[in-house]
């Protein structure tokens, strides 16, 4: 069943039916200042840091689902309504939401007045505009009463939920003309406040939670609203809010635009008061200017949407499939930028309280990110490495708002270091700019021990070669990238993290074919790039090192089908068919075949077979087979969960990509789409019931064939998933790859597809590449002509501007 | 306005209009297990640790308030109620709820039929018996449907409410026959597990959340109760419930009981399973059994008044005064009860999850229920004295369910080690047990260093001398008892904590006359101790250094009109005229005349006041006065809250007593009885609107006289205020003072009180104290007759055993 449909033209995700399986939200917002909003309005906003600087209250898993946001709501002659939906829940005759990139609209009518509200935080702006515009469509007048509601956040979210004997007594506003100002402890250490503003006169507002709602009511029957009438309250401690009260007269058919501003003001310590107690409303009254009309707001809207049209315009693929051409184009890109922007800090899953960015994590989000914005993706990397130890370790994860690393979780992830060389690799194949390799980087924020980004790519390189296991196999350290497989954990006390918990690598023999492969991958962009770089000495020490890693998982981490997923603590073999439960996991597949190990002997071919008879189902590919039905204390984490569920044999779909990308290395392209379009969200609306997640983005994790609810996902939005399956579709199954010399085109398609074409802005010049498989064949170039002229090889040349025209004949 | 009695005959408070001003809540619940019930069925279960070991969700200042308990709904005919209105806020024929000593019966009627529901924890039971009693009391016959309902919580409280990335993939659950059983985590590292049962055969359940109340929908109408019917569902994942689904025919007239167990059960690894994932059931059924009908639940109940009937036994006031006797013979000591098993971890403002227990606030909270379990008393004194250092210094917390220090937090509040004597010295003149001193107890938990309980007395005594600032007051470190109060934080980044964030100590000069008074009062009870065990030169030694800090006080501390607050950390003067704002504080005014410092010169008298002068005001005793108005960082958090809440100005109630006690030493029983009296709840029931809080307990705050409300109440039950207000009314203004040798009897009343009787038991006697006052004084003993004989002195002496009659004529 589907609540909704895709708008290709407007770039936007309509949702019709408001009681969607799960909330369906958008992100607003590109960068400092953040707002969730869901289908009907739900969510937050946060400047920065959705911690630290939460400006909105938001609860989590609550009852109702996705309760509380900004809300509007009209009390049309005793009729209560909102328009959209919730949280009055009040019948509509009409009910439309429509996502875009970066606003949502959302639009309700109730008895003859229609409501259109829009949300959108303007570029370069702190700050979500929001226009209502009320429209009567009866050939009456109409009387109505409009109620705007959101509940202030004191800064903190975590002490805001967990502090209350202090802070239900701290909550300070103040009030002028319009505008709503929440300062509590603006006075103290604080430099910053938020307001909430309306363009026009009001009639009364409320700002304490229990004179506008009441205490024993619900957010869906406010006292206020149900009897027509603010009380002009002043919160001072319990909850302050922000409602303003406009009664409104409508002639027949006449339209009225409202619009609302939330801004964020920070001010200088000498420029805090303009009065004793009394804050410098400035900054906040100049924001207002800047939108107190329907054409400033419209032409920020505007410049909003070119800002998307440019970024969105640099891939553009016409492929024959709707579904597939919307992902590429559209849905899948923008998802990678909020990943870019949030990590996995805020989402309806992630509360925005718990972690910092990922160092593994946001490589990985820079993949499918870096040709949006690259001066961003620059200034990533930089703040990533600064978080690096000098051995080549890594903080797990920093905090986006001090850039420090994040001392609770520490280091000791063996995967961290190589997805650096990822990272800054990615970056510069799409931009040319090898600069990046010398700027002075620090160790663990330390300026005074930095070094070149280079070294920083070396230590990181030597710091898998500096520990070696008994098999000459990377030892595991804390975790992998799988942060559930736990091989040094031992950990028996459930009051314990399994990620911060002190593990036990003292003697340990826990080795991770994963790393190896992934070792084999970026040792070998290592050593390409040395060479670029005029470092022939260093490119020959590492491949040395790489050709030993590549014998010790043939020699080591073969178990005769499939690759060997680890060695654990006592050097027992881990995802062996040796084993009971948890025989074969995909990230050793994926690895080793995307680094071809053992290509040539047939490895990589029954590796992936292995997978696809027993990882395969029909909702994607799990990540072990047979699950853990029961508490593996050696291995951790993973063996916590329910079958079929995350970890444990949950289709965990960042993983799956990495199959996808293998199956293009031994060139079966019906395989990599296969299992494209299992996970790929615009081919599971149909099942929206069922999949329950947005349609229009990919989920961390959809319950695997062991699962008591196969296809279910979870964890929507912020995850690896986005940025990988972009790179696998972009770069393996469509082909065309960034590198240093140009534009390498090498697809990996089913043989039925006749053409496709893509257009590619690169390095300043844009190229029409246009595709043709009139052979029918998976993979191979038999030639390629750029601007009519035929070339050598596979790769487009680089043009410093200008059109061009590529013509790529498969064969 | 009033929103409900005092029924004193049954110890309860009777709830008759269920919208109180804020959700006035009940503990159930003795030792190990423990819920949180307000008077509309709100509030949770957990099993010793209300972080760690959390049974029950529960959601935090929610809209509406108190949203979420365990819920019973009623749908007869489509008519869906709850007999304790919330959730469903169907307007009921009768409502009562009654609050009683560790149990709470909430009665709701509507269209005829009945239902009264009774909540405890029966003595020595992990489990919350819940009995409903379904009444028709029609003339026809009714046929209706139960549906029961609570929301597991996945153990780890603040995990739950976070980490929905993982816990919404973890839930699962078992049902056997009428019981639910909530195993999450149990295949894992848990041993334990939580059921919830139904003595009757059941028409349908539910364990999964959206299928029982819908994704959308309140709480106040649950799809399935709405709906008429059970889904039967079993919870993967997402929310785990537990709802039973009971149809149910009454004949007129006729009752039928249902009694509903919510259980807790851990198991030894061996035993965990009867079969694979299928846990073992059967001590969760031997529990089950115990309470399976009406009569042993009555059993039960009546074991539990007669736990308390002993309790309150103890000391029992005849006052004129109906609030008087109530407070001292019933709520006042059942809130020390709570707050002794409690701490400050569980309240409606304090979350459970956010600390342990104070090292601070459990010696003070000993005071007030020593004489109820002393062997529980001896056990904590134990416990707390563990968790100190060395050097005599404390951790300012430790957790209850590991005993260890709270390294979050550390230690360095230099009042700290004074409150350990006096929570030892509170328990030997109770219990005449000396051979308490001869414990051997650890420092920091570890045994190979343990000392004597006595050793650590010493120490503890000594650091306050091995403390000392320029002025020969005690060095302050982080705070003393007004942890708001950081002298050495100077903070300016909004997200520290100021109890957390590192201190410069390093160079201070912070001294605070509050612990120079604290340490007169305590070393002079230190040196009375070390007499009495024979050690004559300690006493001697200590003796000298009380006579040094009393001097210093005198010299240093006194600013002309009251006593100084404290030295900030450069030397400068805190709560002097000197100041602009906080000219005077409460804390030392308290200390030093409880001390008696200077009383002979006057500065006691002058002090107090000034207290009267300054501090004073319609809803009690401010803690200082003027408010701060705007952050100065040398004095920390006490200048970030409004002026007139908390720390800054607010009546923070656990202070007043101390003024009271002043009073009584300069023997002014008026002022001690006007001061008790405007903090005391029940004498405030009337202004309930105002006071918002219980009328049953006191609460930790009342606004002050600069706040926006004065006389508003909050963070109510957990605080030391329950023990100084009954340890000063006992022994300071009625005047029973356990001693060494006796029971000493030293009254300060008002002149016009004529007589009071109270009935003491005392070390296995009983003593019946009849207080004349036809003298009309204030203080004084002119005679005291024991079994009509005269005894010199006001000490009545120690009896083996019997009923011993006192007659103390005043004068």
């Amino acid at each position: 069943m589907k609540y909704g449909y895709f708008d290709d033209e407007r770039r936007e995700y309509v949702i019709t039916n408001p009681q969607t399986p799960w909330p369906w939200i958008n992100y607003l917002g590109n960068e400092d200042f953040f707002s969730l909003v869901s289908n009907s309005a739900g969510g937050y906003a946060f400047y920065k840091d959705a911690k630290f600087r939460r400006l909105t209250r938001y609860r989590y898993n609550n009852v109702p689902m996705d309760n509380g946001g900004r809300y509007f709501y009209i009390n049309d002659g005793g009729t209560v309504w909102s328009p959209g939906w919730k949280p009055c829940k009040t019948e509509l005759d009409k009910y439309e939401c429509r996502h875009g990139m970066s606003y949502t609209q959302i639009t309700g009518a109730k008895n003859g007045i229609e409501a259109e509200t829009l949300f959108f935080i303007p570029l370069k702006t702190w700050a979500e505009v929001q226009k209502v515009k009320l429209t009567n469509t009866t050939s009456g007048v109409k009387k109505i009463k409009l109620f705007s509601f959101m509940e202030w956040c004191l800064w903190n979210a975590e002490d805001d939920q967990n502090n209350l004997q202090r802070n239900l007594s701290t909550g300070e506003v103040e009030v002028k003309g319009s505008t709503i100002y929440h300062k509590t402890e603006y006075k103290e250490r604080r430099n910053h406040y938020a307001f909430y503003h309306v363009n026009t006169a009001i009639d009364g507002y409320d700002t304490d939670r229990e004179s506008f709602v009441g205490l024993y009511n619900e957010f869906s029957e406010p006292k206020a609203v149900i009897e027509g009438r603010a009380t002009n309250s002043e919160a001072h401690g319990w909850s302050p809010v922000a409602s303003h009260y406009i009664e409104v007269e409508l002639q027949p058919g006449e339209s009225k635009d409202f619009i609302f501003v939330l801004g964020y003001i920070e001010n200088k310590e000498e420029d805090k008061w303009e009065a004793k107690n009394v804050i410098n409303k400035q900054p906040a009254e100049a924001v207002i200017e800047r939108f107190n009309t329907v054409e400033k707001v419209e032409a920020a809207l505007n410049e909003l949407r070119l800002y998307w049209d440019k970024l969105l315009g640099k891939i553009v693929l016409q492929s024959g499939d709707d579904k597939l051409n919307r992902m590429v184009n559209i849905w899948n890109q923008y998802q990678c930028m909020v990943t870019f922007n949030m990590s996995r800090s805020a989402s309806f899953f992630e509360v925005g309280i718990g972690r910092g960015m990922g160092f593994r994590d946001s490589n990985q989000d820079l993949i499918g990110f870096v040709h949006q914005v690259p001066e961003r993706a620059r200034q990533r990397i930089i703040d990533i490495a600064s978080t690096q130890f000098p051995d080549g370790g890594c903080y797990h994860q920093y905090q986006p708002l001090t850039k420090r690393g994040n001392d609770a979780i520490g280091g000791g992830f063996n995967d961290d270091p190589m997805w650096l060389i990822l990272g800054v690799v990615s970056y510069i194949k799409e931009t040319g700019d090898f600069s990046i390799l010398d700027e002075m980087v620090p160790f663990d924020n330390d300026m005074s021990i930095a070094q070149t980004l280079y070294d920083h790519l070396t230590i990181s390189f030597n710091h898998v070669v500096n520990n070696l296991g008994p098999n000459g196999l990377p030892l595991i350290g804390r975790a992998d990238w799988n942060d559930c497989l736990n091989l040094n954990c031992f950990s028996s006390d459930p009051n314990e993290s399994f990620q911060t918990t002190e593990n036990n690598t003292e003697g340990s023999k826990a080795e991770s074919v994963m790393i190896a492969g992934l070792f084999v991958v970026y040792g070998q962009e290592y050593v390409e790039l040395s060479k670029r770089i005029g470092r022939a000495d260093e490119a020959q020490r590492a491949q040395k090192e790489v050709n030993k890693m590549i014998e010790a998982v043939k020699t080591k981490g073969w178990d005769g089908e499939w690759f060997l997923r680890a060695y654990d603590f006592y050097g027992n073999k881990v995802g062996s068919d040796e084993n009971e439960e948890g025989k074969i996991f995909i990230e050793s597949q994926g690895w080793c075949t995307m680094a071809g190990i053992g290509k040539e002997e047939g490895l990589c071919e029954k590796a992936l077979d292995s997978v696809k008879e027993r990882l395969d189902c029909d909702y994607g590919i799990v990540l072990n087979n047979p699950a853990f039905t029961k508490y593996v204390i050696e291995y951790g984490e993973i063996s916590t969960y329910p079958a079929g569920y995350k970890e444990n044999a949950g289709i965990f779909c960042h993983n799956n990509p990495w199959i996808m990308i293998g199956e293009t290395v031994i060139g079966r392209g019906e395989k990599a789409w296969e299992y494209y379009k299992k996970i790929c969200p615009a081919y599971l609306e149909d099942i929206s019931d069922l999949h329950k997640t947005e349609p229009y983005v990919y989920a961390q994790m959809i319950a695997g064939k062991d699962a008591y609810k196969p296809g279910e996902a979870k964890n929507s939005w912020l995850t690896g998933t986005a940025a990988w399956n972009f790179y696998a579709v972009t770069q393996y199954i469509l082909g065309i790859q960034p590198d240093y010399d140009g534009l390498k085109i090498e697809p990996c398609i089913p043989a039925e597809w006749t053409e496709f074409t893509v257009k590619r802005q690169f390095r300043g010049a844009e190229y029409n590449i246009r595709i043709v498989n009139s052979a029918g064949v998976n993979k191979g170039i038999a030639s390629l002509e750029v601007d009519g002229v035929k070339q050598k090889g596979n790769t487009v040349p680089l043009f410093e501007a200008g059109t061009h025209e590529v013509l790529v004949t498969m064969g």
